[in-house]
């Protein structure tokens, strides 16, 4: 088990330099993810709300450590395998925010049997009489939130559809413990700049606010008004009325978060370590042994002002090239290329490591099973393990 | 270890039920495994050609034992991970296929003084150079095949370039033992139909084998004169001068190969098993667990004739439903929809499981850490583990 506060206050000694890693290999810029993670945490103070960090970026103890408030959360997960695998690292609080299953809530029971806080999101009567049915066949109390939908993006109640009330109704009466309701701006996504992204956070915040004030005019509990995305986290300006706010790719920031205006490029921590091996010099082709097996199919740039192909390319202190870009990916490899068809680059001869930031940190890091934890000297720090799976 | 005999002689005994699963998960359907395989290995009997199977799309030494001609390979990778971890089980014969670079060379070497005969792939002098200079340093003899180019795709030195008989004489003259050429279509993938994609074979071949022929004019030797894609194995009609085919997809099958018409729909073997999560009635959105996580942000079949979107859906035996496809993905969350925007389809109600079918059996797989291998009457016969990383 990794000690909470053993890690707060340690101070790692360098054990590689970068050249010595095996290509292509996950880099986490240490100092660049403690400056994010001091942001928000220090917005979120401003805000005078609650902070669960959404941990499915990440999917690291070590990484978890660094954003909880404290050794037993709160925070947010998107797979039962992520709440039992922080549950053996000591996390109490914790929510699983995907829509619940039937066929998922044994799992879910065994997990409050073990002394862990779970709690879990519907958005429909089926899934209330579900958990209600469950909860009475295990002799299990389920603590759960409603999923109120702000932007029309996924999954969620709208707050005057008189299905909210229903659903408060048949968990409270039937014995789940009702902690309110909780609402996602996946839209936010869509909508770069600073105009769009408050109002998008506003939108966000009004609509759980809504949903909040049905629930309780109708007698029901409503604890918890819980609210996040990473772009609305960074640009709310007021949440007045909501209690927690959700964030995860903050942690890392990426490509996308940088083409919405969410970060600069220099916030982003993440990268993967490519090697050159070889070069179509006609072509203005230079190819590197990172593929879409090391960076994910991930387009997220696609749609946006600034395509970035498949990566951004910086050199291995981290400074990007101008406009080269990974054009295309393979299994294992990646070609880069100017981002204009014609355009000229500095050689990269054969042996050459590069950096290539992503287009979504979450994507990428999900195709790792370790991060190479590095310093602003591309000294290696440590190895930090992630997991995968459900 | 995994026997190679026994298991090419055992009948497993069912262990569970399709129902028991927890999801999503990733399912591979024996009996089409067994199919494909049979089907591609008469093919290169009757072409008279040895076979190479690349194991990158399985990653699995169960799957590994089905497709080799017998415990030693030959098999053929794309990453030293893999050819270690296949060493490890007893496979002795490895073709690396990805271009190799100076810092992977010790590796390659550790791999040959523990009895791995594994051939290197390169495409350039400087990488002829280093391979001779690490050959020497290391005091080992390293295998390697010359690249060349059949169609621009990627990497690979052109038949007519004079570098290729530069290559050869390094390699020759340095030290290393040099083993012949291959190449590899992987324009293929772009070029549906039998009249392209045979087309597509008989450049491959002709570009192998004019390279072989220059080296062999050269005075250089050339036993190996290696080809293969999924697509162009399926379609060669005549392979003479080639000594061996690769080609890894064919196992499993997907939806990209069966709109190049190289496979049917009912050929795939892999598919994701998913759960019905939540409805959003009035959009025509069913909503399952598995969202990119599960199935890859692979948008293979965007290009082609017939858009897949993330994935075909199937009802649990594995029936495809009329125009179901997943229209988006977020990280844990799946829409499903009608193909078109107002089509209609069957009510999925929550907690119904489907199968998934993916564009990219490579991309879908390697999200996965395990396959449920199931027959055709939904029974579970055993889990069979699978790796990653490099």
């Amino acid at each position: 088990m990794i000690c909470f506060y053993a890690i707060m206050s340690a101070r790692a000694e360098p054990i590689a330099s970068l050249e010595t890693l095996q290509t292509p290999c996950l880099l986490l810029d240490e100092p660049r993810m403690a400056r994010n993670i001091a942001r928000l945490k220090a917005r979120v103070q401003r805000l005078g709300v609650g902070f669960r960090p959404h941990l499915k970026t990440a999917k690291s103890m070590e990484v978890a450590v660094r954003l909880m408030d404290g050794p037993q959360g709160p925070v947010t997960v998107s797979t039962l395998k992520e709440a039992e695998q922080f549950a053996a690292e000591g996390v109490r609080d914790i929510l699983y925010a995907v829509g619940i299953t039937p066929g998922k809530l044994e799992r879910a029971a065994s997990l409050r049997r073990n002394g862990v806080d779970l709690s879990l999101v519907l958005d429909s009567m089926e899934q209330a009489r579900a958990v209600v049915a469950k909860s009475k066949e295990l002799g299990s109390v389920f603590a759960v939130l409603i999923e109120v939908d702000c932007d029309g993006h996924r999954s969620g109640v709208k707050p005057e559809d008189p299905t909210l009330l229903s659903i408060g109704r048949a968990l409270h009466e039937g014995g789940a413990s009702l902690r309110g309701v909780m609402t996602h701006a996946g839209g936010s996504y869509d909508t770069p700049g600073e105009t769009a992204l408050t109002l998008a956070a506003e939108r966000e915040r009004d609509v759980a606010v809504r949903s909040a004030a049905a629930l309780r005019a109708a007698g029901l509990p409503c604890p918890i008004v819980s609210v996040g995305s990473t772009p609305t986290a960074h640009f709310a300006r007021d949440l007045t009325g909501v209690t927690e706010i959700r964030a995860g790719v903050f942690v890392f920031f990426d490509l996308v978060m940088a083409g919405l205006r969410v970060c600069a490029i220099e916030d982003i921590a993440i990268s993967v370590l490519a090697t050159v091996i070889g070069h179509q010099h006609e072509k203005g082709w230079t190819i590197v042994d990172a593929g879409w097996m090391a960076m994910s199919r991930d387009r997220g740039t696609a749609t946006q002002v600034q395509d970035q192909g498949y990566g951004l390319i910086c050199d291995i202190e981290g400074n990007p090239y101008p406009d080269l870009i990974l054009k295309q990916v393979n299994q294992e490899h990646g070609i880069i290329g100017h981002r204009d068809a014609a355009g000229e680059y500095p050689r990269l001869p054969l042996g050459t490591l590069v950096r290539i930031l992503p287009n979504h940190a979450c994507a990428t890091s999900a195709q790792h099973d370790r991060y190479q934890v590095v310093d602003e000297r591309r000294r290696v720090l440590a190895t930090w393990s992630r997991f995968s799976g459900w």
